[in-house]
């Protein structure tokens, strides 16, 4: 009936890690990247992304523009409800992890205990995807000084800050918990994106996230 | 520096869902499947990302599985929760789909209202992805007699609703709205696990969702 599905070997066994791995010529992994407002998260996983693609890569961003007006449009920016928007970023992550991709997450996430938390659903010591997941999860700190970020300003978020007209402003009015250990870290006030894009991808290959379309 | 990154053209646009389909042979889509509960959904969705994997594609199933124990794990069976575990599934469905991925839904969801609400979420006339939604959205529906899903029972569900132990039980003490006009009817009464997989991924060729290595 179908030329496509003719040769399909019938059986109800779920697909494995294995299966994704080889089909997609990687491993699903997140890369969590934390850092303060304007210190180049964004930017940076938009690029990798981008790169990612360029090579033949299955990759995606979550951010704040297609998490907060979606999935967690319920959400306000009480301490509480940035909890609840990091454990939930972390479950769609891990979710995304276990289906083959490269998933870069751009969030401040300030709070060690909440980038912890991700940790564990990612990897599966935690909730994610109900047990199930095992996800390699790697924590990029993009650390940039606050001067540098308050200097950039793209939103003129920072301005509004120091007026007092935003409460709770990480760096400003609420802390950063800057990673003790994280298995990246890059100081865009010195390294340019292309650069830091370049040191993301080599940790990836050098990790045995990517593997080569020829060698499938 | 890194010997696979050195003829990236580097820029700051956007990836397109043309880049995405390019690289990934296939453009991102939601299969929203839709029945009783043992019509044979998850059956199906496990077969059909199993053959999909198969030729080559990336597929994911959002079912209870994965998602009721981890990013729905905070919502009970309430009417309210209900709509908003299905609110979140497509949100996270219209993710994946511009993610680039043939993503797969296997939930009850009996209302038609709340399946609509899905279907404005992924094409972008709602709120998925901040608005920047325009994935594709197929509504599958598992159309399978209550009597024969009772007699199935796989979870002894049915026997329990029966005995009023389960409020609430979509066909037996909650209406079940059949989808008025799905994309495809798969009647698992009279038709294999193998046929069925077999119809949707026809649909998925004829729409030209699936695209053939060879021609990238």
């Amino acid at each position: 009936m179908n030329p496509k599905s003719e040769n399909i070997v019938w059986h109800a066994a779920s697909v494995t890690a294995d299966d994704r791995r080889r089909v997609m010529n990687q491993q699903g992994c997140v890369l969590w990247m934390s850092g303060l407002s304007g210190s180049g998260k964004s930017t940076i996983a938009r690029a990798l992304e981008n790169a990612l693609l360029q090579l033949g890569h299955a990759a995606y961003v979550l951010d704040g523009d297609n998490i907060r007006h979606g999935l967690n449009a319920d959400l306000d920016f009480s301490p509480a409800a940035r909890s609840e928007n990091i454990r939930r970023v972390a479950e769609v992550a891990a979710l995304f992890a276990e289906a083959g991709l490269i998933t870069i997450t751009a969030f401040i996430s300030p709070y060690a205990a909440d980038r912890q938390r991700a940790r564990d659903i990612i990897t599966g010591t935690g909730s994610g995807t109900g047990g199930r997941a095992s996800g390699r999860f790697f924590e990029v700190f993009v650390n940039t000084p606050l001067a540098v970020c308050e200097s950039r300003d793209p939103k003129a978020l920072y301005a509004k800050a120091r007026a007092g007209e935003i409460p709770d402003f990480t760096g400003i009015s609420s802390p950063f918990e800057a990673p003790a250990s994280p298995d990246l870290e890059l100081p865009t006030a010195t390294m340019t994106v292309e650069t830091a894009v370049r040191r993301v991808i080599g940790h990836l290959e050098k990790t045995g996230i990517l593997t080569t379309k020829g060698e499938a």
